[in-house]
């Protein structure tokens, strides 16, 4: 009788276990980036609660404090002032995108001058230009220009604003890791299309939203993610956020 | 120690339930509106596969095989002679949106005399425009109208050619149910913004997408999905999709 329970039980558990894990990797999403455009800079989620959904990633602070950067399961967060710290976990953020690194596409490329030149070399090693990618690449960089922005006051300016006082750090010679996404030109409107990388070096001591890029070869490894999951705040009530504006968009990433 | 087993596996399956269930509601979304618009019609996951995700929603068969309408967890196929029957499990479909419902926002709404008419109506009860919302709308309509679209073959013509050949079905005075979503404007580019609506008589014979309708009075359910869930099939290689064209979109779905 009791051998039959633990059986029971057993066969339940394993069918739980399997109903949870038999899903597809999954990009996921907290907010969407015209609310960021549109200066909804508070906390909606708080650092912890984004581990569950992923160990590799990018995002943003409550009060738009500092470019967050997520790797091994750990999230960083580059300062304005170029400082960089461990996140602690009951921190918010009101934007992030994480995913569970799973590589199936590994590779060795290189030489590439620009960002722009990776973005190529990077887009002829994926299978769609309609899925979303997770990526990380990793290696010494020759020349990479990341930014950070501080932290806002209500009442918040928007964000095409903000990156106006943005801080600029230019790095010579510096081993690191860029880490984030490529997604399809038709999730723009939610998110920001084609790639959109951070970086955080090897002494995890310097990072930052990723503006350029320059280097001899690198290691690069590319999750597929045939799954979106976004969670959308209410964001106070009834306003309709526009689509993102493709100029502002343009402004505000690069 | 059997009974510390039991305990053991208690809390463990108890720990695993828990980790799945404690999800947001989810609209769950089986590829893009501007996938269909492009004439991707081969079935991409069985209509058993969608049953997992939700018990309400709407959306297509393989070959574009008619208007797909999910109610109560049963899935019905309206073709384009206007016959309806309950779709087998294994029937493939390339596009389709369900989710459970969970209504929380429950009124007797009417009269209305237009379909604009009556999502005005079902928009001031919305906390947000910004979310996603499952809709079930109950009750007797003096006037409705559907239409439905015939199975195609290859090359699939694209969808703003084959409405041009659609069914429109018009009734009075028919008793049944409109169930479908209201997404948010920024969604726009991957699925249908605002209302879409597919219809089902009472009696399950009569049914399609939903063009217009009038009623005395209804009751409405609507769920509140803060979540959006994408699974995004490769459609054969690089081409990479377009936004929904505004103007296509508004001629296939009106």
């Amino acid at each position: 009788m009791l051998k039959k329970s633990i059986l029971l039980f057993v066969a339940l558990l394993s069918w739980a276990l399997f109903a949870c894990a038999e899903e597809p990797p999954a990009l996921y999403q907290l907010s969407t980036i015209q609310a960021l455009l549109a200066g909804h800079y508070d906390g909606v989620a708080s650092v912890g609660g984004l581990k569950k959904y992923g160990d590799l990633g990018l995002g943003t602070f409550d009060r738009l404090d500092g470019e967050m950067v997520v790797l091994d399961g750990q999230v960083y967060q580059v300062l304005a002032d170029g400082q960089v710290r461990v996140a602690p976990d009951n921190l918010g953020t009101p934007f992030a995108t994480v995913a569970f690194a799973q590589p199936t596409i590994i590779r060795e490329i290189g030489p590439f001058a620009t960002l722009a030149e990776l973005e190529r070399t990077l887009d002829a090693l994926l299978p769609s230009a309609n899925l979303f990618y997770a990526v990380r690449v990793e290696g010494r960089f020759g020349a990479l220009k990341t930014r950070s922005v501080p932290p806002q006051r209500k009442p918040y300016p928007k964000l095409i604003e903000v990156v106006k006082t943005q801080a600029v750090f230019e790095f010579r010679d510096i081993a690191g890791t860029l880490v984030g996404f490529r997604s399809p030109e038709f999730a723009k409107g939610m998110t920001v299309p084609g790639y959109h990388l951070h970086f955080i070096d090897a002494t995890r001591a310097k990072g930052g939203h990723l503006l350029d890029c320059a280097a001899a070869g690198v290691r690069v490894e590319i999750t597929v993610l045939p799954r979106w999951l976004v969670d959308l705040p209410e964001h106070d009530g009834a306003a309709a956020l526009p689509k993102a504006d493709d100029e502002e968009l343009r402004k505000v990433e690069k």
